[in-house]
């Protein structure tokens, strides 16, 4: 009886149903499944049925009866939010380079103040295990406070293999002692070393030879991520981490085209990646391979945002037919927020997306994003059990009211684990 | 004891003190008061001790040992946040309107389809009295669960003496029932109802000669507003209501400049406005005639981020000597949000503010720019309790980790009325 749970009369139920196979491209992203006054009955953990109460009262009256009943009247119902891109697990916080940005200190000026991204990387390298996991910890409550039940995490402030392992060993207890379920990226070339910086062909060696067999032999990862740019992983470099990957089953995705067009998204294509992310400067040929081969084009709108840049072309790639799916990126440096209902506001009102697009991006397509396509993402017979129950009465009030945290419960594996904004502690 | 608490040891506290004469400017809206491992003592609502732990413990052992402690270790407190441009009262949302927005529709497609200003106007006039305090009564609850304890409050959806009338008793009765403080604005002059379009002229007259009149003598008010904007009300008519409203005892503040630059700033420095709103398009002269004669600007981005506009110029005006205030202008048609800390995100990131002048700007300025700061707006001996306590260890951390909910607990009078994100219902 403890996972069986029915979630009674929404106002808007959207089930993101159909999905499931392939991720919505052009217009089946406006396609959200919406069923006015829906309920949603789970019976350990997983969804049985989805329609109105009277419908579900007469299929499975036995189980109605002993479920947990929650009246969502008047409130919208989607998917548990999935973020397919998160830099989860660090330690340490980077306020003070906000603030001396803000006060018009230059890229330089932090690096010499011992900012950026090795800032991250050393205070990581130094975080004792239970450190890294009480921090990492409590923005996975933050997430689920937000209406987040799937959440991507990748490795990459280690750089090096103990420390690469050590992030990953933490993602695997979360996903072990949390409800929010993590999916594992090893991202050991996220960045150059800056003792190693003279040798970077030597460190990529490193991530090829010492560091990816140990990861794949200790499962400890899906996906296999790199930092293909300028000044961080060429793409060759990049193909070849990738390629590696690949022999020990890890799946390729991408960190591409953030700051120039540098062939990213067409060695995503090229490579088979399951994603190629942030994308504000892929080529045309690039999204255009992305659409033939199935990519999902990642966007992460909170770094222009939070970096005063300009954003992806979401519009365009859509209409180009690439799947797109939205994340926070959640890091340190260049996004901070835990809000994937923020970065829904920033996909409709600076990327041009609809208000079904953005919901589709942080459903279905970010739960193909990462492989999950089959257990979560859409509110179908059979998938988990997770929903986030909003307190507004139609999906558009979601991004309309913007700005806020509209989550006032949420269920995940079929139990209620937010409840009027508060964490269930069990 | 009910209203007797002691907040101890924030990881910061900000006091904002010394800004209670006059409105903070330039350099001045830096100094935020920050004290570490700060404490408030409250009793009868009121704050008795501001300082560290041992100081207060040892001037007052005996309120100490009965106040109700709040623990606020790691925490960051500020006095409770100050909303000083909202239009709260109104029935309906315009969600629709912004779907069509974002999917192309043009403002005349909108307004053919029925939408736009008159759309909450028509929906307002119909609302009983019951339906307008409901609706309002949710959105001063979020407002409160997102930290604000003082919110200024506008009429000007009735566009009749009678329904001008109910919004301002809708105020009125929320503000005696609920534990936010409200102060109300009469704002008959927010737009020429459609009837009268023709008669502009006529139309003022009815403001000036039926509804100031009524409005003063039951002292529904404490200020009047108008929408001065070509096409709306030109500086002449927004020149003779205001200064009608004067001759009531009535403050004038002034919708200004937020097409074009119109005259709007300097006929706020003209009349004694204590605010002029908005700004986008204030003329270079208009804003140092303001900082000559400590007019507030109250600047509103949430509407230039919802309509994709350009930002006002928050820098320049804050160098130029203008006490710069900021705000949700919460309302259904251009900024439907109620998050005064998102709208402090778009300060930092979007107007070139630093994250003490944002502080500034939502407390001890926002006071001011509703005539308040004598009992709001900082943590001083003598002020109302009415205290933030934010769930990050320090200030810098409200706007870097952007787009979120940062409160823990909200302390109004000395009572706690927010704890851990939930409402305490008495
Ligand atoms: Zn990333
Ligand atoms: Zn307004």
């Amino acid at each position: 009886m403890s996972n069986t749970v029915f979630v009674k009369n929404a106002a808007q139920l959207i089930t993101m149903q159909g999905h499931s196979e392939k991720p919505a491209k052009r217009e089946a992203m406006q396609n959200i499944g919406l069923i006015e006054n829906g309920s949603v009955l789970a019976k350990d953990g997983k969804i049985i049925a989805v329609g109105s109460e009277a419908e579900i009262r007469n299929a499975y009256p036995e189980i109605v009866v002993i479920a947990k009943e929650v009246n969502a009247k008047g409130k919208t119902v989607t998917p548990g939010l999935i973020d397919p891109h998160t830099h989860l697990v660090h330690a340490g916080t980077r306020e003070n380079e906000y603030a001396m940005r803000l006060k018009g200190k230059t890229y330089m000026d932090i690096m010499n103040a011992g900012g950026g991204i090795h800032a991250t990387t050393e205070a990581t390298q130094k975080a004792s295990f239970e450190q890294l996991y009480q921090e990492s910890k409590k923005r996975l409550d933050t997430f689920l406070l937000n209406g987040v039940t799937t959440v991507e995490a990748k490795s990459g402030y280690g750089l090096t293999t103990e420390h690469e392992i050590k992030q990953l060993e933490v993602a695997e207890k979360l996903n072990q002692d949390h409800v929010v379920d993590i999916v594992s990226t090893f991202m050991g070339a996220h960045a150059v070393p800056i003792s190693e910086k003279d040798q970077p062909e030597e460190f990529v060696d490193k991530v090829i030879n010492e560091m990816l067999p140990k990861v794949a032999e200790r499962h400890l990862a899906k996906f296999n991520d790199v930092f293909c740019e300028r000044g961080v992983f060429t793409p060759e470099q990049s193909r070849r981490i990738l390629e590696a990957g690949k022999q020990y089953g890890l799946i390729p995705k991408i960190h591409a085209d953030e700051i120039e067009p540098y062939g990213g998204a067409e060695l995503a294509a090229e490579v088979g990646a399951i994603s190629a992310d942030h994308l504000l400067k892929a080529s045309e040929a690039g999204i255009q391979q992305m659409a033939e081969k199935d990519v999902v084009g990642v966007l992460l709108p909170g770094t222009a945002f939070f970096l005063m840049a300009e954003f992806a072309q979401a519009r365009k790639m859509i209409d180009s037919g690439v799947a797109v799916a939205l994340s926070t990126d959640a890091n340190p440096g260049s996004s901070p927020t835990l809000s994937l209902q923020f970065i829904m506001n920033l996909g409709c009102l600076k990327m041009g997306m609809t208000p079904e697009e953005v919901i589709t991006a942080t459903t279905m397509n970010a739960a193909h994003a990462i492989g999950s396509a089959h257990e979560v993402g859409s509110l179908e017979v059979g998938k988990k059990a997770d929903l986030t129950i909003f307190d507004v009465p139609n999906y558009l009030t979601l991004s309309y009211q913007y700005g806020m945290n509209h989550v006032d419960t949420v269920i995940k594996n079929g139990q209620i684990v937010v409840e009027h904004r508060h964490l269930v502690t069990s």
